[in-house]
């Protein structure tokens, strides 16, 4: 736990939204342990006010383009944007992300801007609850609005981007049917559509396309998803964007909605600690791999070798808390 | 729990491959609770000798075809076929696996195949350890093959997928190089590609797309997964694709990997059980939506409340061990 002094420092120097503490303080999370809970205790109190948005779509859409432009428009009206770039485990795209950052430079410079990319964390599924975190950082820092971008590929990277206020889902035109469906579980969760590239072929079919399947939603939605049309690269269509990321909120506010999906995102951030949680307390109790290996060579099935883990993990957390309450 | 003679007569009927015998027994892993963990115990020992391929790709390539193809070779040499569907929640693709399961009652009056759907579980995660309950319940009762057909959208599904011998990953011709990077996660499981419909045009293109793709990786794979092209509708290419399927069965087990491949299966299991298992004990511990509420009326922080309902799930589980210490 870093020493209570140097706690203090940080806190002070994120209230004064400097840039070195803003990265010491993600850092932390991203590291995780008692310090990530500490710094989030400490924190959490003054989040609350940011606008978290959250980019997703697929590799080539041109999401890190568009965040890029957003931040663009949201700075030129002088509001503060802190962005989290999520990278996906996969080789085959990391180059990729890795290009569009060095395209971002511009806005390196701006200290009204902060820019990092969140490491993909292991099995231990600890990739969510951090780069919710740092969001909370540059929520405390002060940063008017946090832009999350993501591929979007697997649970944890959905559960990122469903623990946002406002979902922006990036498509281009000439995806055909099979893209949409397969990425159906995304799309669910959309609050504005973003056809970028749109000054290519096929833009105004993707947009009918769109709609037609918002139409056949068998869920009523109390919010019917705009779609609108950008081409990131020139500029066009983002300051419309941002009117219709505007709209979403001011409807999230008026409606009520604001409150019921913040408690959803806590509820979200609370469950995937608790998994986190009993992993880490499993595997100081028996030991995973120990009692994995051990169920394996005697066939014992998983359902017993889990409730022995369980009971193992039940101790580590009743002990931690004993010894707790003593000191 | 069943009444020990009603788990006695389930047993005998799975052992005599009764297909009402197989149903209620999958219904029972799909149910949940006491009964799917008793029975999975009874007959787990039993398991193992099935050869377990999952079969993956997005709506529109095929999969459903391929499967009702892939079991006809194999009745076609006597073996019996155990297959599994795992739907997707999504309402929007949900159709179109309904019109390729009645495509399939061919299959259904064949007493050497079973068919089932498996339905999506909701929040609680217990889609994949559900499944993989499933095809031990077909291994137990004797079936040589068992398919699992999943999109594989969803860490569920991937889970699902990941816990198998041999992982088919199919896709079409057509499909660019978006596609390809979005399932970049099934890309880097898959033991053998299958390019459907490859009577289209571009199918060697992506026959190519692929190949370069895999010299690309840059972790050194011991087996290089071959590409094999099938027009799944006309039977073309799948009794090659058997062929496939079985070299790699054969290399699983000269080369030792076949163990370490289902060791890591169990942990994949194990783990999701745990995760399953901290959720409903922290649930009936102090109650999950009441904790929820309490931290966002009070503005807790999710650590704070993860710990809270951990604290009272460590009870709820060493207060179940005690009992049963006890009995």
């Amino acid at each position: 736990m870093p020493a209570a002094r140097s706690l203090d420092a940080l806190l002070e120097g994120l209230a004064a939204r400097r840039p070195r503490a803003v990265g010491r303080a993600i850092s932390l999370v991203e590291d995780g342990g008692e310090d990530q809970r500490e710094l989030v205790r400490e924190i959490y109190p003054r989040t609350g006010r940011a606008r978290v948005i959250g980019i997703t779509g697929p590799p080539g859409a041109g999401k890190s383009t568009l965040v890029d432009r957003l931040a663009r428009v949201l700075r030129g009206r002088g509001e503060t944007v802190g962005i989290l770039a999520v990278d996906p485990t996969s080789p085959y795209t990391g180059g990729a992300l890795l290009g569009d950052r060095i395209r971002m430079q511009g806005l390196y410079t701006d200290p009204g801007v902060f820019i990092r990319s969140m490491a993909t964390r292991g099995a231990m599924g600890g990739l969510a609850p951090a780069t919710r975190d740092a969001a909370d950082v540059l929520d405390a820092a002060g940063f008017d609005w946090v832009l999350i971008e993501t591929v979007g590929v697997g649970q944890d990277e959905v559960d990122v981007v469903r623990s946002v206020d406002t979902v922006l889902v990036v498509t281009l035109p000439g995806l055909g049917d099979d893209i949409q469906a397969i990425k159906a579980g995304i799309l669910e969760i959309a609050d504005v559509f973003v056809i970028n590239k749109s000054d290519r072929e096929g833009a105004d079919r993707t947009v009918r396309d769109l709609q037609g399947m918002l139409e056949l939603d068998p869920h009523p939605r109390a919010w019917t998803p705009p779609i609108q049309k950008t081409v990131a690269s020139l500029g066009q269509g983002v300051e419309e964007l941002v009117g219709a990321i505007e709209r979403h909120q001011a409807w999230l506010r008026d409606s009520g909605e604001l409150a019921l999906r913040r408690r959803a995102c806590l509820r979200l951030r609370v469950e995937a600690i608790l998994k986190q949680r009993v992993l880490a307390a499993a595997d100081s109790g028996l030991g995973l791999e120990q009692e994995i290996e051990r169920a394996f060579a005697t066939k014992s099935d998983p359902y017993a070798a889990a409730e022995r883990l369980l009971a193992g993990a039940a101790e580590v957390v009743l002990g931690t808390s004993a010894r707790r309450s003593v000191s």
